[in-house]
């Protein structure tokens, strides 16, 4: 079982939703809108995305993190290296 | 004529492949993909997003502030006003 | 105990160091350094800011989360909670 | 004459705040402060920083860019990847 298990449906919403501002995107730019117009909207989508990862994140830590320290030894370890990895990823993205 | 002008077919490019993965990160959740294996895609998306708003930036600089600075005044404060507030808010997502 | 507590002297140095780093931005500031040297000087502080925010974080989670989920209950809930928002900050800073 | 000669003392002072925080930080840390309080103001300090880079940035636009761009040609190119360079890493920070 996935760490965003109870909240998938909210997640694919969201992604959903990203997908469409991408798509809005693009048309923005097929009709010439005004740069600082378009800069906007990516400024918008980038902050959902970020939204989206730290939703993940949190039931990451919540459920696959704690699970695994409960358990202990080197699991625990791994999974603590492995989320730290991925919110570096994140703080530098 | 937008600043882009010159690069709308690479920017239309890009947004299109944005666009596609965040569709796959749709498909990852749906398929119950492991939370940090998301979060690495999640990551690479959101530095695509940001490559294209330092394109459409370099492109805004180059040739819609650089004009309005050729005029001077008020326009040009205008502009580099403008041109301020986006760079933040782009830093700050 | 705190969870840095075996990275200690290491966060020392590197906070020493960092302090070092914005003590040369001033000097550089009233030197009236070109600009963009200035900018570089302050993306490589803020780089090491947050190379010590994620060294903390990972000790965070390797002691205090993990203890907290062993322990269970409320009590692991709210430490993942309270982690969650610290990450996010960092994101958004 | 550098970009930000008009906010060269506002700049001073924030920086020199700045290093007052590194040096509080130091200080939480040296006195066993609980991890996520001292988190909290490396987010603080590493937003302040941000804020410094984006005023140089201002200035930098509405003065050495826009100086460049009157003067055209290569001088003006050269100007405009230089600032677009900056703001890459500023963004990538």
């Amino acid at each position: 079982m996935v760490g965003y298990d109870t909240h998938k449906d909210e997640v694919l919403k969201r992604l959903r939703r990203i997908e469409g501002q991408v798509r809005g995107l693009h048309r923005m730019v097929e009709e010439d809108t005004y740069c600082i117009d378009v800069l906007t909207q990516v400024s918008a989508a980038t902050k959902a995305l970020q939204a989206v990862a730290l939703s993940l994140l949190d039931d990451h830590l919540a459920h696959c993190v704690a699970d695994a320290a409960r358990q202990g030894g080197e699991v625990a370890d791994a999974k603590v290296k492995e989320a730290s990895d991925a919110i570096a990823r994140l703080v530098r993205s």
